[in-house]
């Protein structure tokens, strides 16, 4: 089959590989979406912090069952979302419900090859059934999920103000299922006025703010002096996460959507005076797929918005650094197979 | 009346002052009890961070009713509990129901003066009955809810491991509070081995751990090799606190019970791994004072061990010093009137 293959920094290269051979139990998906990622963009330009080359990125994906053991859950030529966090179902984590933070995980085409392929092998489990969605719409269910997950993680309180600071794919869907939160304000904050833009016309919910002199202030108006009572944080920059806690209210808490390989520090007499917390939120789980397979059921996800770039799977390797030296009104691209 | 006055750091004396009167619909108190804290140490050794001088301290306080309001909710002779949080009830953390981190907060003995001295002058909504309580462990009610409340924002599961870091009076009220709660194994940490005894000797529920070069692994085998699901750090140490995430299972929370003057760090790619929660925990609520009152009432407090030396509040100017000096076997000291 045809695989996408990253083989060091900057070199994607269309090669050759034998079709995958399903352990007993699989199912093989025929891919048919692979949505592009931040991460990808990382590994491609060798900035993600632990990665091993060669690798086959991709892993917001969606596919079609192409053959099913006996007894499967699918009928082969289903439509289906693939969860690609591969957890142990056996460490501390994963014994809490919480297989997102499992200890051995590996998450497809990051730890482990993904599905910038022709098939794939999967677990049932990883599978979840796209019936009602657009084979583009399954493959957005991933990085939206991170979006649930993490607004499942700020536990908003009705009426809660809600500060979204990066109004790239993951803020966007932060904001989106803020937004679905009983009677909940979104205040977006981004350094580009194009991507804030963008956010606005995504939602009646939203308000845009650029990062500019007076922002603060401004802000500050927004929640009547109080500032937010969730801010979260998806911009991966250290600086924007440090002060996203002058961004909460007393009693308020900052939930880190993003990462970033730095050290994050704060001031304690400040924390502790306003009683804060500081809430990590990584991947998703089942419960936030679901979630998310809901709301673009009922029609909550401007999925075509969204859905900004397209590109055929074989024209990728031309097509992605073009993307990179000019990512202008790059929302969420999708590659075809 | 007399009043003991930090008049400066290092200087504590004995003033008479002129008794107060009470605004309308408050209820007058003559003070009982009074314990000592480490709040109470930092003040008169000048360490507090933002404290004006002269100050009368004392914010552990328990007294019988002297004067009350027709119609009041007590009698005069009722002993009482004094809750030394003074909120405004109108900022944006009052409206959360969490007076605890009141924007605008006044603790007696702190920012206002507290209650070494003989009459004290406050809101019904301060004081809370001590039925049922001596006067000594109405007086621990304060810093036992302190514990209570860290526990309640750890949210622990039934089952949980907890570590507590610091085996000070704050540190057992929160090991002891963790222990109520369902099948929860609690260890404790202090860098002080006649602590970790005395620890120890409170209750079965406790594991005791010296600050010792293989504690890392101990702790790491006492966990079967998971770490802990929740860790409070009650040391007030910024390194201790630092160090406290290291103890932290995937999927975990350190609670922050003290404060410190200082940054504090973490590693993100750590954090965000883990999935970690760092959570502020500031003094304590209404809520947290009744559950420290219904434990006592249960006899779930070991309240005499803890209350391991006592005073005549006018010798407490001669007193504290020494124990400043040598505070081998302190607890919790209490001042009596």
């Amino acid at each position: 089959m045809k695989s996408i293959v990253c083989t060091e920094p900057g070199k994607l290269i269309i090669e050759e590989r034998s079709d995958p051979i399903p352990p007993k139990g699989w199912v093989t998906l025929k891919m048919k979406r692979i949505g592009l990622c931040g991460t990808d963009f990382h590994i491609f330009k060798g900035l993600h912090p632990f990665l091993e080359y060669p690798r086959v990125m991709g892993h917001e994906l969606s596919g079609e069952i192409l053959e099913t053991p006996r007894n499967g859950r699918f009928s082969v030529g289903d439509k289906v979302i693939i969860n690609p966090y591969l957890s142990c179902g056996d460490c501390v984590s994963c014994k809490k419900s919480k297989s997102n933070c499992c200890v051995n995980l590996k998450v497809l085409g990051v730890h482990t090859d993904g599905g910038m392929c022709e098939f794939l092998c999967l677990p049932e489990r990883a599978i979840y059934s796209a019936r009602g969605l657009t084979l583009s719409e399954a493959a957005m269910v991933e990085f939206l999920s991170i979006g649930a997950h993490a607004v499942s993680r700020g536990q908003l309180l009705a009426g809660s103000r809600i500060l979204v600071i990066g109004a790239g794919p993951i803020g966007l869907g932060v904001a989106l299922f803020a937004s679905f939160e009983e009677a909940c304000a979104v205040a977006i904050l981004d350094v580009n006025m194009e991507r804030v833009v963008f956010a606005e016309n995504l939602s009646d919910a939203f308000s845009g703010f650029v990062v500019e002199d007076d922002v603060d202030e401004r802000l500050r108006e927004f929640t009547k002096g109080d500032m937010f009572d969730v801010v979260f944080d998806a911009t991966g920059n250290a600086k924007s996460m440090e002060k996203s806690l002058d961004y909460t209210s007393h009693g308020g808490a900052c939930v880190f959507v993003s990462v970033v390989k730095d050290k994050i520090k704060f001031s304690d007499p400040f924390f502790h005076a306003r009683e804060m917390q500081i809430i990590g939120s990584r991947n998703a789980n089942r419960v936030d797929f679901e979630n998310v397979i809901d709301k673009i059921h009922s029609g909550k996800i401007p999925s075509s918005e969204l859905n900004s770039h397209n590109v055929n799977l074989l024209d990728l390797p031309r097509q992605l650094p073009t993307w990179i030296e000019d990512g202008s009104g790059l929302v969420k691209a999708i590659a075809h197979l």
